[in-house]
């Protein structure tokens, strides 16, 4: 099976974790932080360790060459990649696995898989990489189906076909990020959409869920880049015309964007690539203040320059990550293309970098993006996700949340957010916990904020603190004015917030278009939308109890 | 009524047309180029010239102040302005007009217009400034309604409020272009979205089409431009979060963008505005062969330079309109903006320019885009409305086309398209027409064509002959791989293409949304899809015999 060696408690492969140094530092530092003595970490998990329930499910004979009910299968495509996934494989909870995975190489395949799914009353959970902070691909999917099957797109893989003319490529929903890019580099090309979870997450499932790539300006979801896609639902095959650019009707690429899954499941899509950049301009500042920082990020993103990298960091979580001394908000700003020097570009940031109280630092080489403060929150953006399995074992509550504003109120919603969800890490965990933020995206009209906040919880507890903390950070983002995610997805865990947001007659037309398309309601059931159930809670169902 | 003067046979307000000067001009022109004698022209019509059928409908109460069945107000709101709008009234053909317009001064007075028009059993039609080129305003619903109320959103007409900071601007849906420049001026904003019908359209108009801007990269259409829509449908009232971006689910305005009125009525929307710009470059270059200038612009366009302008005119349409001699197309090239000079950025692109062959002839003055051959071109074109009630009574079929198509395939789809609607005009008319083309936007994956052709017709054969062509068009788009519109949208006329290009399946879901939003289909049956019928032809029962 493609995903064999795939941790399932944790991030990456199980060959990779953090180091011996890094768990030293992090046990170390956690340990000063909270004024106390930590508990023994429980161990990762073994497959043996875990109780799963017998397959409800019977492979039909045309699936058996590409179905599984493997025990470390159903774990591995049991939850995603968030904090409560992976303190719930620490604690060997695992009640509602997939029945069967299935590893489809064709759209044929799918189909197939969907019409078994359809005469066996199953719910069809698609499966990219996995890399689902919002509870995406979990198969708790209530009493109604008679079963859970998984498809994952994994050997859906390859780059089909490349217009150099056109820079596009046809590209498998399945594909990974670095096998992408291996397959687009002998033509001089790259998609250029780096999310944190590249190494792990899929197209597919970057379409699905409107991911966020490293562009900070311009080009900051993938929406842009899909030309055309290819979609196979329980009702037919739906393949949109490939066009620059139109203006008949609403888009039908628009539909699937965003739509994790409930109508159907993206096969290929006709991508937008690059050339591979050859110049590039990157340099640091420095803000006494985090709002004098953010006002120098809205002159960026108003400027008309569209840098590539444009990221505020606050002083604590610069701190945090080796790349200040904690007494200075960081910004990282940097351009990049494949056409011209971009001096001009990187002059005209600059001056206005200063203009608004920026203390620039100017790098000397070209890689500087991988050097001092930049290189330091780089390497740490990169590293962070094999932290969590350090940090769960020892009771610590770790995660973030995003979101986007409108200038004329971020300031007011940052002061909020931050005090109240202050309040709550103390009220929930009794101690004071830390709530950072930094700029993922810059826009002309407002930034995307994320949010990371720590706070020191009893390991046993941690599911239900953490759902007690996060169902607050939904309320508060969406009380202040902000969207429920910029670029994590809906899922289950944002639910709460997204039934405030969108508008209840825009669900209703997802819901008729969805009874169109998937009539039995047999995709994704719980994400997003709910079909039938217009309840919501985040893993109601699944708290340990 | 705000639109008494609006002219109902052409383009314009009543005291506006060719003059003298132009009108001898095109005469001249015409006959010397088909070499024959023009036919004495009809002339305009006159509101009592034309027999309307009586209004069906009786407006209620709550409604009289704001209805009106005055025949010249039925006879603004018949038809658009598309060629064979223009067409049917020099022919005093006006079969269906609506029953009532009402101008509605609230949300209120919408939803109390939708009611009326659900317990009549009447058909609404959506109408901003009623520029559509493609039948989108027409009332020729078919038998299955009580009759036609078309809504007029001239009197929501204003700028309600202005968020600097974030650089956007609550505006009404019935604001018309110049009104809505004027409101935010000072302010020192400007939306700069500015289509060839900018004084006679609304932004209502623009979102529910999709209208396409003068930007020639990057914001093309208005579509990016929109932040948050207010939309009134027969179910009730959607309103949509103010966010600067968001990945929350299927983005909520695009269901909306290009919905042409379908789901139910845009009254207003916070639209992204820019700082009025203070810097402009522009230049223009001329290519011995079109092609070549393709290939300059796709440079232009992959080089992450993003041009205001990058329009390329051929060398037969540069020099039909005083813009050239025919020897050259001309590539018309701006930067704008508010922010820093763009010097760098011009300089790069006439090297692009250079490199692909183009003879760059650098202005002078600031104001050089009003000015030498560019002026010229942009002269005409603000001017050509007004032209076609002079050509039409001549017998002159004069219309355009417009779409997009990837790079890999546009020297291709030009050449076929160019010579087979050559062989079209001449079996339709008997004599040689004109077939002429321009690029009006620019994408890194391709360019948006916009064809021209004028053949000599018969004035009393004119709706036939167009007809023939039209769906000629139509087809050889389609079947060359391009979008049935790249800007003026669906409406009645592109259906046949729509269908094609229109997976059936996202057809189906936009019916289930309507379904919802709009149970009893009362909204602008006949464009984009139709509810209930899915055959397609181009107002098959509006010819005159």
């Amino acid at each position: 099976m493609a995903s064999a060696h795939r941790k399932f408690w944790g991030w990456g492969t199980e060959d990779q974790t953090a180091t011996p140094d890094e768990r030293a530092l992090i046990t170390k530092a956690l340990g000063a932080r909270f004024q106390t003595a930590l508990p023994t970490p429980v161990a990762p998990p073994k497959v043996e360790e875990i109780v799963l329930p017998a397959s409800r499910l019977s492979t039909p004979a045309n699936l058996k060459r590409i179905a599984t009910t493997d025990p470390r299968e159903r774990l591995i495509h049991a939850y995603g990649k968030s904090f409560p996934d992976s303190v719930r494989m620490f604690q060997r909870h695992v009640p509602h696995p997939p029945d069967v995975v299935v590893y489809p190489e064709s759209d044929a395949d799918i189909a197939a898989a969907l019409d078994w799914a359809s005469s066996a009353g199953a719910a069809v959970v698609p499966f990219g990489g996995g890399s689902s902070v919002v509870g995406g691909v979990e198969c708790d999917v209530g009493g109604s189906y008679k079963g859970v099957i998984t498809i994952d797109l994994a050997r859906l893989d390859r780059v089909l076909e490349i217009d150099r003319q056109s820079r596009a490529a046809r590209i498998q929903a399945g594909t990974y990020g670095p096998a992408l890019e291996a397959q687009l580099k002998p033509h001089g090309l790259t998609l250029r959409h780096f999310p944190q979870s590249f190494e792990f997450s899929t197209l597919g499932g970057w379409i699905a869920t409107r991911s966020g790539g490293h562009y900070a300006t311009l080009y900051t979801h993938i929406d842009d880049f899909v030309q055309s896609l290819r979609v196979v639902t329980p009702a037919g095959t739906i393949e949109t015309r490939r066009l620059p650019g139109s203006g008949a009707g609403p888009q039908p690429e628009r539909l699937f964007l965003g739509s994790e899954g409930i109508f159907g499941i993206i096969t290929e899509a006709w991508m937008r690539v690059q050339d591979a950049p050859k110049f590039r301009a990157s340099a640091t500042a420095k803000f006494a203040d985090f709002f004098a920082g953010a006002r120098a990020a809205r002159a960026l993103g108003q400027a008309g320059l569209y840098p590539s990298n444009c990221r505020l960091i606050d002083a604590a979580e610069a701190a945090g990550t080796g790349a200040g001394d904690g007494s200075a908000a960081l910004l990282v700003l940097g351009f990049e293309g494949a056409d011209h020097p971009l001096d001009a570009w990187m002059a005209r940031a600059l001056e206005l970098v200063r203009d608004h109280g920026g203390n620039v630092e100017q790098p000397k080489a070209p890689s500087a993006h991988r050097e001092g403060a930049a290189g330091a929150w780089r390497n740490a953006f990169l590293r962070a996700p094999y932290y969590r399995e350090v940090m769960v074992p020892l009771g610590l509550i770790v995660d973030t949340f995003e979101t986007a504003i409108t200038w004329d109120k971020f300031e007011g919603f940052h002061t909020t957010i931050t005090s109240r969800m202050q309040d709550v890490l103390k009220r929930v965990t009794g101690k004071p916990g830390s709530v950072t933020c930094r700029f993922t995206h810059v826009y002309p009209d407002g930034p995307a904020p994320y949010f990371t906040f720590q706070a020191l919880g009893r390991f046993e507890a941690l599911i239900d603190q953490w759902r007690t903390i996060k169902e607050a950070a939904n309320d508060l983002v969406i009380s202040a004015g902000g969207t429920i995610t910029h670029h994590h997805a809906v899922g289950r865990d944002h639910r709460s917030g997204y039934v405030r947001e969108c508008p209840q007659l825009f669900a209703d037309a997802l819901r008729a278009a969805k009874s169109r398309l998937d009539p039995q309601g047999l995709l994704n059931p719980g994400v997003l939308i709910d079909p039938t159930d217009r309840s919501v809670g985040i893993r109601g169902a699944m708290a340990p109890s």
